[in-house]
């Protein structure tokens, strides 16, 4: 894909907006690291403001035989020394400028270990998250197993029940893929309208990596399965027994038991050592610390899925064994924190997403939905998973609307808020997946208002 | 894709390997940590052998009814308590049972900030290296950048010089690609013949991520690039300044100025804030903390081009101006260090990649290229990315050779070492892409001999 050339915006002003909002949490429950960087960098774009794309300033210095080329090519103080050595990270970390880019708490209910932490998404680009930024979702903590006596159990209406060891699992064909992963609560805040929260806050219990694992089908090979079995029951063994219910037959072929996310095995707080994924379900489904698969005839109405994680309809009936995540997108950049510097271009840049396969086509808007335009794809578009998206846009420095529609290949619409609580009402927590709106105001903040 | 079922193999033995090899240094520059639990591990598995595919002592407790059905499902202890609260890791790590899956430092030469690490091949799986794990190959340490400060100057034979800030350049359009990055020197341990080396020294200064930043076509889109320019000086901020000339009309679509590597920021070890990156190229020529671009007429010739990364040909000719990575593939599980604890089946794991590509086919053999059988690709093919294969194939516990041996869309076939060494000679030092052999002993030991 060629991307559209600048050209075209070159006459307009600069436009920049900085890089580390200074993102707070609705019931902040640690301090919020600020960038110390932030304010000398709105300082610096500030003064680029009225200039052309590039700073006008610098540019003369760098033209052939200028007198100023020596200076503006002379090497700064880190170039002059031999840097630091080898020794110091054998497992590296990010830099110390990037200190803030952080999984973030929005709310710790008072039961121990329960609770969720945020991923940074306003500062995270193309579509992997780093595995120590993966949100997380405990209902009763993060339990500390031991790999070697932890087993996984395939029993109930199987010809043969089997107990694997995670050694048994690592040498069983596996599968690589890349998939989203949704908490089905994700978004919520959005239910009554816009929360004023930024977007680690309103989108951040979502990730994307690349996962590895054991196929659910491999497994029943081996314990042959009874023609009396439609559904499959996943217990993790952490404090909270988390059980959920799921179809066997819908699930069989895709959903995968792995051992690894983004080449390295599972991170604790991400299942470790062993977790259920059901590619575009619900996140809860994906099981994590997955101790035993029970295959049963009909589902268990476990907790998880009666009291919670179903959604009280206007006429008093509930959603129940809600599993696909329905078509979503969010803009990340520019997203609340971010402050426009300028009048001119901008690479608007955002995530789609769905349950049911591949993004289509993701569309635009900057006036709130009266006119649309299509965006482009700007990286790998696969089945469920993040999709990067792009598009060209120029602030004439007046209040905006910005707002992202996703389509599926099934050809489902991202729906607005509107059209989504006429449906489902205003009792539903989970599977809200709106349009989502930022407003910029003419001194260049966006909010969520 | 239906991956094969394990029933044919159910009849044999446990097949097992330990997850966790003693890896050992060549040059060991410091100690090497061992997982406490391999030795357990083994134990284990060794409980395991004359069995059938999986334990059979557990096999009847899970038997519908049976009277130990109680205590095999029995919670384990964590299961009995909340875990760790969400608290620790706003930057989340590996677990602790993860503590020797590491880079490690194969050399360290007697120059300040000199040397390189080496990813954990053998312990890991899929496609994408985690960040904290990717190698590094640095000729004068990593410099501590102030990125507000750190410009990007795109000069020379150009309509109008620029500069660049980070801010500039994370407001034009981007692009999102997963790419391989292997440095040239990867794998010259062999070209004497078998070094005894495991994987991760052998074939570890190789990693694949997911990269994200401006086309050098966006950049040069600004700039405006003179007829006469036909080649590109690339430059870092490092301490060696560490230079390199590339054909322009070879890279201009397919090169990245990248900012973020797995969804954020580069790391310091890996070029932050800017690293050059060209898909399939050796790797000493994605500039890493990236200063300048100069369009130029021919290649400055200089040092790391002359004197280094080239290679004596045995007609006294050098190899100069190498690029691309040649196919390229090797076994990962098991490699020297695993060890087979029993006759039976096995999933044999490894990874392909060749500069200029796809991975078209792997063949895998177990009888040191005599017979070969093809192997399944297991995870995503990407153009210029490593691409996992996965062979099925049982250990009769006699000697056997592994190999792997890859195939790209262009039809280029990996080389025999010695198909490689008639052509090339013994003093070349980079480009080594021979097929590799893992000898497996009748003690279940992998051997790099």
């Amino acid at each position: 894909m060629r991307i559209a050339t600048l050209a075209r915006c070159q006459a307009q002003s600069v436009a920049s907006f900085t890089q580390r909002p200074p993102v707070k949490s609705p019931l902040p429950p640690r301090p919020v690291a600020h960038s110390p960087s932030s304010a000398h960098r709105r300082r610096l774009l500030g003064g680029l403001a009225g200039g052309a794309l590039l700073a006008p300033a610098l540019k003369p210095a760098l033209a052939a035989g200028a007198p100023d080329t020596e200076r503006v090519l002379a090497p700064e103080p880190w170039t002059l020394t031999p840097g630091a050595p080898l020794v110091a990270s054998p497992y590296g970390l990010p830099g110390p400028a990037e200190h803030d880019v952080i999984r973030r708490i929005a709310k710790n209910p008072p039961m121990p270990g329960s609770g969720s932490s945020n991923t940074p998404l306003a500062d995270l680009v193309g579509s992997i998250t780093p595995n120590g930024l993966v949100y997380e979702r405990h209902h009763a903590g993060v339990p500390a197993i031991d790999a070697d006596r932890h087993r996984l159990a395939v029993h109930g209406l199987v010809r043969q029940p089997l107990l694997f060891t995670i050694d048994d699992l690592l040498r069983l064909p596996s599968e690589t893929h890349v998939y989203f992963l949704e908490c089905s609560g994700n978004t919520a805040s959005e239910w009554r309208g816009p929360s004023g929260l930024p977007v680690q806050f309103t989108h951040g219990l979502l990730s994307c990596c690349e996962w590895t694992g054991v196929r659910l089908s491999t497994l029943l090979d081996e314990t042959g399965v009874d023609p009396s079995a439609h559904w499959v029951l996943a217990e993790g063994a952490d404090g909270a027994a988390m059980t959920r219910s799921l179809p066997l037959a819908r699930i069989v072929e895709r959903a995968l038991v792995v051992y690894a996310q983004n080449g390295e095995r599972l991170r604790p707080e991400n299942g470790y050592p062993l977790r259920l994924f059901v590619p575009g379900f619900e996140g809860n489904t994906h099981v994590k610390w997955l101790r035993r698969l029970k295959l049963i005839r009909a589902p268990e109405m476990t907790r998880e899925e009666t009291s919670k994680y179903t959604d009280l309809l206007p006429d008093g009936r509930a959603r129940q064994f809600v599993f696909e995540m329905d078509a979503k997108s969010v803009i990340t950049r520019p997203s609340p924190g971010h402050r426009l510097s300028a009048r001119g271009y901008y690479a608007i840049s955002g995530i789609a997403w769905s349950g049911r396969g591949r993004i289509a086509r993701v569309d635009v808007s900057a006036d709130g939905g009266r006119t649309w335009r299509a965006a482009r794809l700007s990286g790998p578009v696969r089945e469920r998973a993040l999709t990067r998206f792009e598009a060209d846009w120029r602030w004439d420095g007046g209040p905006a609307v910005l707002q992202s529609r996703a389509v599926d290949a099934t050809g489902y619409v991202q729906p607005t808020r509107d059209a989504l609580v006429a449906a489902r009402g205003l009792n539903s927590y989970y599977h809200y997946n709106g349009i989502q709106s930022w407003r910029i105001g003419a001194d260049g903040e966006v909010r969520n208002a």
